[in-house]
């Protein structure tokens, strides 16, 4: 696939996170309300407003002049298709409809941007290998790292929506119940190891109420976010047995501002590794699920210089989001327009692909080397940012950094 | 506390559920379309009505005229009890609204019931004692039944809001991954050890967007449902390390049909048993947050006679709603109005009181007397009812019957 030119020049420049070939979407406000918006270049197309001035027709009912994409995604995939349709024919270059749809642009730049869409629940999944390898290493037993069920299961846990913040959102660090090295008793305190998992999100546009194949549940995706599942450690560490994660993951979870829609990354699309046993009939993909998409993580902190500390590539996951909304919903589960799936930490081979600061600190014993300092865990002040990029013949479809700063856990607890 | 009179006969039998005292909040339908209605004796008082003509008055905009009560619980605790106190004066003996206020009676034996409030998210604990020790002892180690967390963490996690349904509501039995006992492979087929879980639920009525003191907790809790968190043992045992259960307890949570107000449970309450370690300051109680609530399970086969199969009280629990709510926020987890939290299974310390299957037939080896044959797992065509009842002076608090029947697993699984 080759760039798709249009007539703004900022959506032709190979850096660009936005070209022509992207559209993603977004909820951004400036002097009006927040409404729905497409990135394109470094604009943002005010699809409401050209919906409100009959430019834009997608069913015959408004469904972008509110602060969610929820309502585009109920019209279903054909609606998808048709919307980049006619927003392709608009910002192509040679378009005839340039001097109309102008009036409707935005500079990214003085606009503020919100959550994307409404979160009707969210479920964080498990499924890159080497994090679950590494994870069950320090967590557990280096000799069964890999849980038995793995292998055959897209493990997963239910999150906490309520929690789920779009990009540029302040994250505060949490206390909880932690037991400190060598006591008897837990105390409770603010979470002293902090951490960031660098992951992607499945937005599923469409609902189910019954089994579904995975070719199925492909179709049902609207789009990819960039997500960033904050884990307080040591809160973790106490807390996990027997029932999973609970409050070491309701902090906070960090969006990218921008879905980028399931049809933008169809050119990179990409097979799950090969299987180590056979998965069972129900799991097994009709194609390509994965997608070939380079994610990378920055450190920043506070008054100081970004190291980037991971790189490591989607394409690493064992299963795909198409598998895993099919486990989900393979117990009569309804899913539902809104729904949220975190992919996993995507973490590579090496120490440089490793997503997590647990991994890359393996538990803080191996202290990580950042410009102009060391880390373990994160330090107030720590901003994290998320990148991700499909990289096309002069083009490059992204997301939108995704980024969220800690700040100091509150000085007093009430009683 | 006594019986408060009312006008209508059936409201002052000693064995009714519904006594002035108790005035729950359910969602009902005849000929009209779904709306909020409070329940009173062997009727239905239409608030809907009553708000659109005038006679109730609780905010400067509709609440009633809505299928769940959302909109009343986001009016806060000060309108809750105007409510109360409203309704009460309309519905008592010797009222001068008596004439205006029949009119809106609706038979409940007419009227079809519906899900009372839109789940946010829903929260399933641990917080039973004898459940926790009864489980660990048959999937973990009976010398180690108790996690070492469990004396001090009201352990949790999330469950799926989408999958709560009311009473009533038939449950299919689901199809999920089980590791046969001797199998080195997982198969998927439907699940043949299909539980259910004695529980109570607390619905969060005010939200939070930070630390929250248990009193404060306990005052969000706009009331009480009874729950069965069905739950498929065969599926649980082989998913739920290490992240927790997930599919097992996705097919179906039933809640009862009326959510009896915490105002009129404020007669029974009732301590936590005694701590066999100090809790951490953040979970302790101002005062007693518990309720003497005798709890039961019933079991009736398809054209069988109904067999009592577990009694017991909610006062069991080691852990108060208003305790987990506390620490649910804990991390800075934001709660929503419609938030539900399971207390986890009751359990008393007899095999009678026990509030599953997993343990009345203690992991299907010691199969269950029922009228007309016996039980280890729930079989197609069994229905189970969950009954709750505090116990006044001359009268009784009620739920309403919580029910559910079993039907046979999908036949087949689309490829």
């Amino acid at each position: 696939m080759t760039l798709r030119r249009s007539w703004l020049p900022s959506a032709n420049t190979p850096d660009t996170d936005f070209p022509l070939n992207n559209l993603p979407c977004g909820v951004f406000s400036d002097d009006l309300p927040p409404r729905c918006g497409i990135a394109i270049g470094d604009m943002i197309l005010d699809v409401a407003a050209l919906e409100a001035e009959g430019i834009l027709t997608l069913a015959d009912h408004p469904v972008f002049d509110v602060p969610f994409w929820n309502d585009c995604m109920e019209l279903g995939p054909a609606a998808w298709a048709d919307l980049r349709a006619q927003i392709t024919a608009m910002l192509a270059e040679g378009s005839t409809k340039q001097f109309v749809v102008e009036d409707h642009l935005v500079p990214m730049a003085s606009a503020t941007l919100h959550m994307p869409f409404l979160v009707s629940e969210y479920t964080d999944f498990y499924a890159g290998r080497h994090h679950a390898f590494n994870v069950g290493s320090m967590f557990r037993d280096p000799a069964n790292a890999l849980p038995p069920n793995w292998l055959h299961i897209p493990i997963g846990y239910n999150g906490r929506a309520s929690s789920v913040v779009v990009s540029g959102t302040d994250v505060r660090r949490p206390w909880g119940q932690l037991k400190p090295q060598g006591s008897d008793a837990p105390i409770f305190a603010p979470s002293a190891r902090f951490d960031f998992e660098l992951e992607l999100g499945a937005v599923v546009g469409t609902g189910s109420d019954g089994p579904i194949t995975v070719a199925q549940a492909d179709a049902m995706i609207f789009g990819y976010v960039l997500l960033n599942d904050w884990s307080a450690r040591d809160i973790q560490a106490w807390e996990y047995q027997p029932l999973g994660p609970f409050q070491a993951k309701a902090t906070a979870t960090t969006i990218s501002p921008w879905i980028v829609m399931r049809a933008a990354l169809e050119p990179f699309r990409t097979p799950t590794p090969p299987r180590e046993v056979p998965l069972l009939p129900y799991l097994r993909e009709p194609g390509p699920m994965l997608y070939d998409i380079a994610v990378s993580v920055a450190l920043t902190p506070e008054s100081g210089a970004e190291s980037t500390i991971s790189r490591t590539n989607y394409a690493e996951m064992y299963y795909s989001a198409p598998q895993q909304l099919t486990h989900h919903a393979s117990s009569g589960c309804p899913m539902a327009v809104g729904d949220l799936l975190g992919s996993g930490t995507i973490s590579g081979p090496e120490r440089a692909n490793r997503g997590s600061l647990l991994e890359l600190s393996w538990g803080g014993k191996e202290p990580l080397e950042i410009t102009g300092g060391t880390r373990t865990f994160l330090q107030d002040g720590d901003t994290i940012t998320l990148r991700g990029h499909a990289t096309g013949a002069g083009y490059r479809i992204g997301f939108g950094d995704c980024t969220g700063r800690v700040t100091p856990a509150l000085k007093d607890w009430p009683q």
